[in-house]
């Protein structure tokens, strides 16, 4: 998609980029453009340039000046994206949409609320809490990423069970198209079929379809009660079967999460010790039963469910009991329901300290995002082990099990080159196995720039080429993110 | 959209459209094409010829022949559109996609079904409930609708309050694009994010952009109970109100129906009496002060909604306990909790009746479909009162009160040329105070025709330049559903 004649050096734009945000918000010293030169995905492109719009208008008029000056442009949240969606990877100017964070309206009688795209999700969600109100999407990183980054990436999180994703939050956006025309799309109303649905067009479209400058999102009343429930079982297999069970028996919890053997003795291990190489050392060798030591817990959980409801006090209540037979029934070990908020924060503490726990077991991270029929996880968690055991890599795999979207990780050092091509070729594999199980090869992650080698093997080539029309349409010259997806 | 040198006659194409469908399976007699003349917008535009497509090989191969020899092609489902979205405006080959009627496959255990878009959607309901499954979306027609027209149209119901439209069930698609290729869109999973969301473009895009021959539909567990409760008022406004206290409470109910006193009238007539234009008379002259017969429930009642609660037996029960203290608190005179599945029943009987009831004060229906946010549904009835008094129009609203969802009637003898220019501005006004409370001018009903005149008031002259554009991505020639939205 990328125009020809693109120009990398933005030298001679700088002073005009200034004159429409003002000096004091563009930049190009070394060690800021150096901040943004990397995202969650851990890839490293240094942009040539990082402005700071604060209005509409200013992002058009960079925007034009784009089309017109050929320069590249890639809007930018807070960088969590887990596959390169913020990353300029040919270049050009950043645009970072931090001063759009403004919660411009909370409208309580009609559950509706407008904000900047620059508004972090857990702060937007504390304020609609303190209201009475709740916004359900939950990516992990929601302490940090900004709302108009979850739109872009269609971000899910564990609640998306009962709740859906971003997605199903966003009413309307103020949009600017690639070309620089501001647009408004949606309705701020519960219903509205007016004209081509623009606005789930650019949920997920990765920042390539248009910066958003405004967000109407759709809010519910906070549930009145919400109880957490950890689940320990000796078999994976057995944790597996157990999500099927618990929806066939009519209760929609609103998170069905999971962690497998490795994701909770690393957990335990984070929370409970100094790092230590040794440690990870040991973990790592006890994988493939060359010893290590084991206490606790861990030693013989096979996998763990953290469980949570929410609604009606009695709903809730009725739900645990029912939830509790069912996972006993399907041979659980351990239920436990948190006694206190606060123990239901400790076990949400452990489940959000899972992505950095995992180093312990190796320096690098290499983390896909997939999702199979929520009945297909007992293969799926068959294949992994498989998987496992013929590679001999540091696989450890947790998630959202009640979407059937499992987080696989494989840790290893990228310095060590057969390792890594090891583990490309697994990566590969579990995007075929996942798709022949008839999955996705992204739940909530998005494409951006690690998984679009791969896309291809989900999405045919008339869907691509379509995609690739309308990118057109939206983007003649190609200046906006570049790269990304296709 | 339409391209230039579009052949209106048919006649030398039909053999090549039997060949492709069967011969059994084209129809050009004339009384069959005044059947697919029309759709429940009352509007009439003969179609030069209907098939019976069976497969997605062949609606591709007739699209391929509309391309190559320039003729329309408009999908029909049951034709009860209320905006004229099946309707060949330009003559052409209906495509009646009824042979679709199909229910692939029900997966209880990931709540997913797939369907051809020819299933009627009661039909799917009571066959997903018959396995302890649920299909929220229930437009008034579905009894007759198809899935497929739903989905084109993204229809919504009653239910909307809690389970939101037809777009919230739509995982995925097969899709014949209007060149003939066959494509796949979404994904079969509670989650997906991989490429452009194709999938909701085409929800909603009202037959413009692909023939649908497949949908992936996501399904909820049937809930364990179910209670409806009829409330009446004296006085409109306060009914209005009662509406976003109940939201306010925290309490979300699976459907707020409100009906006026003409709709509470003009039904409790429909259903005891025999046909009788004396009745209408009188109903309408009472309307405007002129006297009339007043009798039961309906002299007093200023108002009623019809409100349905589902969950747990005991979140239900507390849920009709909270119920019904907000609308006594907020002035209703009468609030009834039907006793029985059958006394339910017959609630629903009455509001799904209004539509043709409402034919007992004029010969002629103009609809409306309107959404304001719902704390503005207070100023848009006592806006729509002063609209009644202002122009004399014989003027009756109910709708999805919890939604804002106001469908607008005026009943008039089309003949009535003044009348019919009254109305006319009436629906101008209608849609300009609509739009300046911050609504849309259709909630669920789409643009098709009807609405075609006026999308300009809500859409901005850059969207519908973008939307001109995305169409011409996926028809380069013009040849689908011509004449509509734009």
């Amino acid at each position: 998609m990328q125009g020809t004649g693109i120009r990398q050096s933005l030298t001679s734009i700088i002073p005009k980029i200034e004159a429409i945000v003002g000096r004091e918000h563009v930049t190009t010293a070394e060690e800021d453009l150096l901040c943004y030169a990397y995202d969650a995905a851990n890839r490293h492109y240094r942009p040539d340039a990082v402005a700071f719009p604060a209005t509409a208008d200013e992002v058009s008029n960079i925007l034009k000046l784009a089309n017109e000056n050929r320069f590249f442009v890639v809007p930018r949240g807070a960088g969590t994206g887990m596959t390169g969606g913020a990353l300029a990877v040919q270049g050009g100017l950043v645009l970072a949409m931090t001063r759009f964070n403004r919660i411009l309206a909370i409208d309580i009688d009609n559950l509706v609320a407008e904000v900047g795209p620059g508004v972090v999700t857990g702060h937007f969600q504390e304020v609609v809490e303190g209201k009475g109100l709740f916004y359900p999407p939950d990516p992990s990183s929601a302490s940090f990423s900004t709302l108009g980054g979850n739109v872009a990436e269609c971000a899910g999180g564990p609640r998306a069970v009962k709740y859906g994703v971003t997605r199903d939050y966003v009413l309307g956006l103020e949009v600017v198209l690639p070309t620089g025309e501001i647009i408004g799309t949606g309705v701020r109303t519960a219903k509205g079929v007016v004209g081509y649905d623009l606005t789930r067009l650019m949920v997920g479209s990765e920042g390539t379809l248009g910066v958003i400058t405004k967000i109407v999102l759709r809010l519910f009343p906070l549930p009145e009660a919400v109880r957490t429930l950890s689940v320990v079982f000796s078999r994976i297999q057995d944790a597996a079967s157990t999500v099927c069970e618990i929806i066939r028996s009519g209760v929609i919890p609103r998170t069905i999460e999971y962690m497998d053997h490795w994701a909770i003795r690393c957990v335990e291990d984070y929370l409970t010790r100094l790092p230590s190489p040794d440690t990870a050392y040991s973990l790592r060798n006890s994988m493939h039963g060359n010893g290590g030591q084991e206490t606790g817990l861990s030693a013989d959980a096979g996998a763990m469910l953290l469980i949570e409801v929410d609604g009606s006090v009695s709903a809730v209540e009725a739900a645990m009991r029912d939830l509790t037979e069912t996972c006993r029934k399907c041979g659980a070990y351990q239920v436990n329901v948190a006694s206190s908020a606060q123990e239901a924060k400790e076990l949400w503490r452990a489940r959000q300290s899972i992505s950095p726990a995992l180093f312990r077991l190796g320096p690098d991270k290499i983390n896909e995002d997939i999702v199979v029929p929520r009945n297909r996880i007992p293969d799926m968690v068959e294949w992994i082990d498989e998987l496992r055991n013929k590679t001999g890599l540091t696989i450890v795999t947790f998630g959202h099990a009640g979407d059937g979207n499992i987080h696989f990780n494989i840790m290893l050092d990228r310095r060590d080159k057969e390792a890594l091509e090891k583990a490309e070729s697994a990566i590969e594999e579990l995007f075929a196995q996942t798709l022949a199980l008839g999955g996705t090869i992204s739940g909530e992650h998005g494409v951006g720039i690690t998984k679009a080698p791969y896309i291809g093997m989900e999405i045919g080539s008339q869907e691509l080429a379509l995609m690739k029309r309308i990118k057109a349409v939206f983007d003649p010259n190609g200046i906006l993110n570049p790269g990304k997806i296709f």
